[in-house]
């Protein structure tokens, strides 16, 4: 069937990037449409009027927001591939649990990183820690979150990996040194291709916020 | 089959009574325990050691977490009853989408209008009031958000009804006045049993924020 499926989407997001491996993990043949963040275009603003942000999947002609919404959304329409959450549904909470995690902590204490400086920036850095040792705790012996294959939560949380190069030179510290076991997984998720070609280089992620950071007035 | 339901929850959350409903929506009984959330128990602690909170369903001795996540589970488990999500990925993403704004909007805004005094306060009420003008838009004319039956939407929006009277009370404002047909929902919502017997009086939860205000130190 014709089917036409467009992404709107700016290249540093983490929330987009959860779409693009989503979309690569089963196949999906899409337009991809970098937005202008700074100067909205009607697209957007008609696509998703109540968050007026990207990510947005068009899917003929229909639009789903919100990056786990979409995720879960292309799960369950192409059903024909490897299914990113289990069947189960007390294994289908617990995935959700810790995507509510992910965006409650990893993406919330990443932005403040970004966004703060001082003694504000050490406390969110030890918070950002914090919760990736959580997280590496949750993970493990297993390789992926979803187990032998990436899921619903390796999707969620890998694009952070192409922002860590940012959180550690702003928070002065080695995510490496601190959890080691999440690196070890982040280099295996790299390995796939639907992983590696979704997500940006960390040093012209680090560039695009250290400029941010200057239009913001925030420089130490 | 001899299943054991346990529901960890505190009277006056908007995300227990989110549970409560989804658990009399499908028939289930359970022991309900209300938890000492200044004193936090072993129990809650040892089911919840993450976010170490309040609603947690114990189904045949494993914990489920976060109202979102536990209302899902509850409707993919006792799906021998009318489902609260729809079957349709694209009504499914919708639904998802607008309980994520609950959170994000609803949720957030209200806990802000009672922590907040002053300019703040003001600020954040005009918010709470746009958020929920924005929802009874997507309302429109249908009985429920769910349709013809309360759905997910209804089941995550319908707690905040006993927490209006505190809202209007420290924000001074009439939800009524501001959105009539939320107000008429609401009522709608109430005359099913499930709804009004897992709601907590107005008049005392307005009662138990004034006092918390006080501990906390947010005096007018």
């Amino acid at each position: 069937m014709g089917e036409e499926v467009i992404l709107l989407d700016f290249w540093t997001s983490v929330y987009g990037m959860r779409v693009r491996i989503a979309l690569a993990e089963k196949g999906v043949e899409y337009e991809y449409k970098e937005q202008d963040l700074f100067n909205k275009g009607s697209v957007l603003l008609q696509m998703n009027p109540v968050h007026k942000k990207i990510p947005v999947l068009i899917h003929n002609g229909k639009p789903i927001c919100e990056s786990t919404v979409i995720v879960e959304y292309i799960d369950e329409v192409w059903n024909h591939k490897p299914p990113l959450l289990p069947s189960d549904p007390y294994q289908r909470a617990q995935v959700r649990f810790w995507v509510d995690y992910i965006d409650k902590n990893i993406y919330a204490e990443g932005k403040k990183i970004w966004a703060f400086k001082g003694e504000k920036l050490e406390a969110v850095t030890k918070e950002f820690i914090e919760s990736l040792k959580t997280l590496e705790e949750e993970l493990g012996d297993k390789p992926y979150f979803g187990g032998d294959n990436i899921g619903f939560v390796d999707v969620v949380l890998i694009p952070f990996y192409c922002w860590f190069y940012t959180y550690e030179t702003l928070g002065k510290f080695s995510v490496e040194g601190e959890c080691p076991k999440i690196i070890e997984w982040a280099k295996r998720c790299m390995q796939k291709e639907s992983v590696s070609k979704s997500l940006r280089d960390e040093k012209k992620v680090l560039q695009f916020i250290l400029e941010l950071r200057k239009k913001m007035g925030v420089v130490d």
